[in-house]
């Protein structure tokens, strides 16, 4: 691995994990060697776009043979902590955050839930899948003692800066927030919005003009 | 509405529906009037930004007295085709489908899901909620019947393509996805990806720095 590692560029870390996705998929496939071109293809992204977000990460393809699948992506996961459990939390367990810790594409990506918060002191206590429902003031102890590094936030929009911002003072560092709501958070802080809501209105509006298109 | 409606950019659509979050959240709070400068600081864009956006659709401001929040936001929901009704139908009725058909938030804005179609014959015929689970090969006709305009894929991964090309096949021009895949699809289809594991593995590379430069 080069010094330069800490240098890469937001975005580049931002397309990793798709390559990652589609590389798992070629491997599965049986693909064992890949050129740019071809990976490139398949991620809607130049050849040359593929090769210079590689270079960051070391010298993976040779001149004119392509990339090894199966090296390329055991390499791009550990560059991406990929090659660990992450310990999770997940805070408000309604029907959302029930469905989220239901959800079954986590665990097997190394993404573990095993806690869980409310703020209702009727669910405090019980017991929803392996998992305890606490209270939130248990939050800050039990993320120190259970190494939580991600916390999944769950609660109703007007719950949820507040929410978001103890997560913070408890020193997480990195939150995937499914409430609708634009958080505000240090900029040590990551946070990703999980909001089909938002996507779907992304897409109304070409739908609209259609419709009024076809109504004219 | 001025003639150059059509031209507006793609990443300023994808802009407004946060727009339209940000002043409903004004409104409900009682803000009646705001400038570019504070919605700017909400949405961490410029109030230049702001301005450019908003002037695709019409004079919304008047120099130095700022936005009508009110007024605002409505003509967005109007422009975004937030103004009326949206069919969807969901398609996988697995644990990740039932728990978006339960999904509390998008009914009030106005995505209602009308039909749920599954490849499993077990299924077909009986109702979860208040939809009738049918076969993939009634696709077709239902989606031409009960005008719907968004399919929402919530099917394996190793299937998600071929539901995907068949929704194109019917007509239907906007996908949401929750199949951990990139999918192919014509260029007048817009597909918008909901992905919580690669949102996920976004951010744990920072995490994994911080880890390794701890223990070392």
């Amino acid at each position: 691995m080069p010094d330069s590692i800490h240098a890469i560029p937001e975005v580049v870390i931002l397309r990793l994990p798709l390559y990652v996705r589609v590389l798992t998929q070629l491997k599965d496939e049986g693909t064992e060697v890949i050129s740019s071109r071809e990976l490139g293809d398949r991620l809607s992204v130049t050849p040359a776009q593929i090769r210079k977000d590689l270079s960051y990460f070391g010298r993976f393809g040779k001149q004119g043979r392509g990339y090894n699948v199966s090296y390329l992506v055991g390499e791009l996961r550990q560059v991406l902590g990929l090659d660990r459990q992450w310990n999770t939390a997940v805070i408000g367990i309604g029907r959302l955050g029930r469905a989220i810790i239901n959800y079954p594409g986590f665990a097997p990506e190394g993404f573990k839930v095993v806690a869980a918060f409310d703020a209702d002191p009727a669910q405090v206590g019980r017991q929803f899948e392996d998992v305890a429902i606490q209270s939130i003031g248990e939050m800050q102890q039990t993320i120190r003692e259970r190494n939580i590094a991600i916390a999944i936030v769950a609660v109703p929009a007007p719950q949820a800066q507040r929410v978001i911002s103890e997560l913070v003072s408890c020193g997480v560092k990195a939150i995937l927030n499914y409430a609708p709501i634009a958080p505000q958070v240090p900029e040590d802080v990551r946070v990703r919005n999980i909001d089909p809501v938002l996507a779907l209105q992304t897409m109304t509006y070409h739908l609209k003009v259609r419709q009024d298109e076809a109504g004219s």
